[in-house]
């Protein structure tokens, strides 16, 4: 397995996949990020021509692990030295990852991913074997994508810790606007809105801290998956700011906050008793899988354990 | 001490009282209320009436822990039956605490106090004596303040393991729209975005779950602290309002949340690096020690053991 990129998500995935047993090998573009990966034991490079020649020679999983700025120069290189290895990638955006794969011709052999965690810190010494213990894994089944490699992929997933969930590529990208891209953007609104008060960090509490921790993150991460998902971001966005000044006007005009209060508590709840039904029966490969999976994961469905396939009938 | 009210904050500052060696009693609306803190071995009683009588007898000081919609109830009977006794607050709000207090006839043995802690849950079940423990807990210094009173109170929340922050109660009400009211209105409307979009719950993590905690609070209780400080809280939504329809006009038209991410993570930068320095030097009951105070705890002051006074000139 080659890990391109080095940073948070690629390093913990280059030590997880060499925890699991996989001959797994890394490049990263920094010396400091090289060194620090081989310090640590692993085997890593600064020569994406030698990791991507070496990947192609056994046939070996790509993952692209760097941020969305950066990926047109990976898959350029990608399609000159290695364009039939199995590729997936761990970017927060599914359906402009998509593109940019289809457009360098790599989407035959493409499965996205975007293993759902993370700390707010970054790079190679910010990481761990263990980051995706437990945490969702987004697996895209997009019409294209291959059975053979998508169960590789899943594999690989759950062989770190992972819990599956299947989703089309734009499914995906409109619930991480509501579920990340838009909690960054009010974090830092929050973080903004406070600031300008004199007594307020002095006072700042729980609600703060926690309301604002994301601001803490870096911030042309935050820029670079926000700006990537603007599409779907940005009715996200409409709308929240839609809830928020129909209770402004509430309070204005009727000091009241309770249906605002009401909804979101009973959201909240909702999240609270969300139950996350095992997928145990699709079969990969068979007809209309890639359907059924996306409606599983709409429910709610995750994957603890390898899929039946072709290749692993059961 | 007498404690009326004895929900998670009443609840808990009787028992923090008690473990300081206070003869502390409470007064609850609700029998179950009364029956689990006796049972839990502490003075409570249901009659509102004997609770006062017995404070005005020892010249106890009385904390008011109730709603802000119980309190001109309370009022009128303190008002009857122990209108010399000091009096402070624990409610979360305070210049409408104030003006309730003045309109009683109250005002003159009054220091206003909010202690910045809870949980998600409510009642005297969930109280514990370390509730106020490194919390910080607001003392009013306005203009009407009493000097030996307010020294009662500061001995009371130092006691309990808190750090007193002094401060004007319209500058806290302000403050805590900011950090406290308005943090839950967008907990409130991020729940309800997420809510109505498929997929979102089955890939909520870190950045959903934290930017949503506070919206798992009793709607009860949020609505009643937010309507309480209407008059704050509106400027401050149209301030968030303002900053993120900036953002969303940057994204959808240059494709950039650059200027609200970086202004974003600098607040919360300084937020991290906010210094604390200890108020020591202020005589209370000297020329301008009010003013003094305000000033000190807005530029971050806190008080971490008794300050000098008439009785305790040091």
């Amino acid at each position: 397995m080659c890990v391109l990129g080095l940073g948070l998500i690629g390093g913990s995935l280059l030590r997880a996949a060499t925890a699991t047993g996989r001959e797994a090998f890394g490049y990263n573009r920094s010396v400091e990020g090289v060194q620090a990966a081989r310090f640590d034991g692993f085997d890593a490079t600064t020569d994406i021509t030698e990791a991507l020649t070496r990947a192609a020679d056994v046939g070996a999983l790509i993952v692209v692990a760097v941020p969305m700025p950066a990926l047109p120069f990976m898959l350029t290189h990608i399609s000159e030295s290695a364009p039939d290895c199995p590729l997936t990638d761990v970017t927060s955006v599914k359906s402009a990852v998509l593109d940019e794969v289809t457009g360098a011709g790599l989407r035959e052999r493409f499965v996205g991913g975007h293993p759902m965690t993370g700390t707010a810190h970054s790079g190679w010494a910010a990481g761990h074997a263990r980051l995706f213990t437990g945490a969702p894994w987004v697996l895209s089944v997009d019409d294209h994508v291959d059975p053979a490699i998508w169960s590789m992929v899943l594999e690989l997933a759950l062989d770190c810790g992972s819990v599956v969930v299947p989703a089309r590529s734009d499914e995906h990208d409109a619930a991480a606007a509501a579920i990340s891209h838009l909690p960054h953007l009010l974090a830092e609104v929050l973080a903004v809105t406070a600031s300008e008060i004199s007594l307020a960090f002095a006072l700042a509490a729980g609600s703060f801290r926690d309301g604002t921790r994301v601001a803490a993150s870096p911030p042309d991460l935050v820029r670079a998956m926000c700006e990537a998902n603007a599409g779907q971001l940005l009715p996200m966005v409409d709308r929240a700011i839609e809830v928020l000044c129909g209770a402004r006007e509430s309070l204005a005009h009727d000091n009241s906050v309770a249906e605002l209060v009401d909804a979101g508590h009973a959201a909240r709840t909702r999240y609270d008793s969300f139950s996350r039904p095992e997928i145990v029966t699709v079969f990969v490969g068979a007809s209309q899988w890639r359907e059924e999976l996306a409606a599983a994961g709409r429910a709610g469905g995750v994957i603890r354990s390898v899929l039946p396939s072709l290749d692993n009938p059961r």
